[in-house]
């Protein structure tokens, strides 16, 4: 028998009791950044959030009582893993345009691509794996795939994207597969030009590499014309095998309604050959059963008959505009040495500090200036990005960019300064 | 220089070509079943549906309307991982009443349980790690559980849930932890009485192994008195030390709105310690960033002003009745030889067959006969449950309750006569 209550054990931390798993997850940084953009004075360039001004609310509702009126019992019901059919054959029709030609089957529906990065990481990643991924690289990738202990190759970006000449030497030290963002890409806000995209097809082909495209963007292109995802050109690339059997081939492509409808839906949506589909729905299933049926009827109502492309075309009117306002502020107040990219769309540049400067420490400056933004080592697995940041342009109206590029030239003016003048004594 | 398309590359299979892992999740029974029951001509007892007849269907438009109306940017913006404050309120006081006592930073919520489920492996489970769980034991749990390679030691239930008499030695072998339904068992319909929840709590905290307690359906007690959940007996076994500070103690608590409001929403929470907690929230920013804002806000719309509180008086009242009309069923229409628990609340009750039966070739014969239920071996790790079937009794009015239970009885009866008879030549 035992006796009265253990106190050394309660007094103890689980982390220390019992030996919680804490394997290099990326600090929270876009957690923390979140938070800080609820202090309504700071101008907040950190965040990954749509503009709530081009949210469909009017749409949404009139979708709401939609599917509560006329399918409530199926909306509120368990559903199956797989996802809402429905939306599954809108989302193949409309990337049938976009180039993309699958079936239904092809799909699963997730919550969030956050989840698809995760469902793809727990399926296909062994602890100690490497990974070939984009040097910045997407910061929400990294945690999903750091939590199964993967370890990365890297091929830096130029102002072009993915440097493709330097592609064949990682992929002959066999990564599990190659992370892609080809349209405006986050952080850096680069795409990758038709041949770059026909290149590393070809190479991840060669070497047997499947390859995860992530387009969560695609749609929201503000100049230039609309260039073809690896997911096609690799399918052209396999010729007749794929067009006239079921669909294969070695990418694996990501896109969500977060950007286009509303992020607080969590409704995105991975394609794949059929038997990779299959094991992700068991992953799935192991992981949340299923993604909201009732946001999936939801994002189906709304984006049905057309709604979509209209509402589409309204977001790159307003995000192109914010676009060209960040632009404009920083050829007006950034002191020379500092360099940006030129985002043909998607919602991120990516800004580059002289030499000499560190972006870490130009934040705590900043945000005391009451602007805020996410320093450039978070994008990196390792090290790297130290004199980079991201700069959102999608969430402030222009006015607030303005203001926010005046007052972070003034900080990066300042330590410019700062660190010019030689140490007296 | 590469050559055209590699046709034998993209002729091969992932599973084959990418070493898909496959470790030993349990083969989607659920999945399968829950397709088994679109066909309208088939009485389930398969599934865990609730009843679509009490979902608050004009509540919860109220709640869309009034969501979208007052706090609509909000609602479809991307929120913090820990989840909507209010709603995490709300749980601390309504779990409160139940002798749960905790502040809002010791709640997550997670979309449905089945996450936390997940999540917990996450944090948790590293590949060969043993976990003490009950013999059955709820099959989306294994399904969570395996995915991070888990083993597992094996504790019988008898009519009381699980044989404390045994626990002590499988606790001995290390666990990492012990996973328990104390209210209304998902599969076996079992209640632990308060001197077993007692013994668990000492021998768990003497042994230094945390107790994972999953009660959804706590609420839904149709007979019989409250008995404390493990947490709480936890908090009062280590005295001033927990009670004084920060909720501490070695539980683990989940639960969720599936079963009291609509399990389509995907919104229920996790109950810890505030450092387990911390870790809980890094792990699921890298699975899904957050759950659905708008279903969070909705189901705390619908649940907020003691309408929850009507709400499951309700659903008490409509599953109580089918409770009985299957206990009644079973009663009239079983052969001699089969047994069934008789739960005091829940879904669910367990049916076993006698010797010489085995319930998984019952299924086949059952569905013939238009009637379907889960085999119990899909809720035993390794051997077990062979003679043994999940009934739901929450889904099915009384009159299909009546009409499923004769036929499968039915079948029950031609297998019994069939096992009887010898084989002739």
């Amino acid at each position: 028998m035992i006796a009265n209550g253990n106190n050394h054990f309660v007094d103890t931390p689980w982390t220390d009791r019992f030996a919680l798993r804490a394997e290099g997850l990326t600090s929270s940084v876009i957690r923390e950044l979140l938070k800080l953009t609820q202090d309504p004075e700071v101008i907040s360039f950190a965040g990954g959030l749509p503009a709530p001004e081009v949210f469909p609310l009017e749409e949404i509702e009139a979708a709401c009582h939609k599917v509560l009126a006329e399918q409530g019992t199926k909306a509120l019901q368990y559903s199956t893993t797989e996802g809402f059919l429905p939306l599954r054959e809108l989302l193949v029709r409309r990337m049938g345009r976009y180039g993309i030609h699958v079936s239904p089957a092809n799909v699963l529906i997730t919550s969030g691509s956050q989840q698809a990065l995760d469902l793809i990481g727990k399926l296909l990643i062994n602890s100690g794996d490497r990974l070939l991924v984009e040097a910045p690289t997407y910061l929400g990738a990294l945690q999903a795939f750091n939590a199964y202990q993967a370890r990365y190759l890297k091929v830096p970006l130029d102002a072009d994207g993915m440097r493709v000449d330097l592609l064949e030497e990682e992929l002959r030290s066999g990564p599990k597969f190659v992370y892609v963002l080809p349209n405006f890409h986050n952080p850096a806000g680069t795409t990758l030009p038709l041949e770059r995209r026909q290149r590393i097809v070809e190479l991840a082909s060669h070497y047997g590499v499947p390859i995860l495209e992530d387009d969560p963007y695609g749609q929201l292109r503000y100049e230039g014309e609309h260039l073809p995802p690896l997911l096609e050109i690799d399918s052209e690339y396999h010729g007749a095998a794929a067009a006239s059997g079921p669909f294969r081939g070695g990418v694996i492509y990501l896109s969500t309604f977060s950007k286009t409808l509303a992020p607080g839906l969590r409704v995105a949506w991975v394609v794949a050959p059929e038997d990779v589909i299959f094991r992700l729905v068991q992953m799935k299933q192991g992981s949340d059963l299923h993604t909201s049926t009732f946001d999936q009827m939801v994002a189906y109502e709304t984006a049905r008959n057309g709604f979509l492309d209209e509402h589409v075309k309204k977001i790159r009117e307003v995000y192109g505009v914010r676009r060209q306002a960040m632009l404009n502020a920083l050829e007006r107040h950034m002191p020379l040495g500092v360099e940006w990219t030129r985002p043909q769309g998607g919602l991120f540049l990516w800004l580059t500090l002289p030499q000499g400067l560190d972006s870490a420490t130009i934040l705590e400056e900043a945000v005391r200036a009451k602007v805020a933004f996410v320093p450039g080592r978070a994008f990196f697995p390792g090290k790297g990005g130290e004199r980079s940041m991201r700069l959102n342009f999608s969430y402030c109206t222009p006015e607030v960019i303005e203001e926010g590029i005046r007052r972070l030239a003034e900080v990066v003016d300042r330590a410019l300064v700062g660190s010019a003048v030689p140490v007296a004594g």
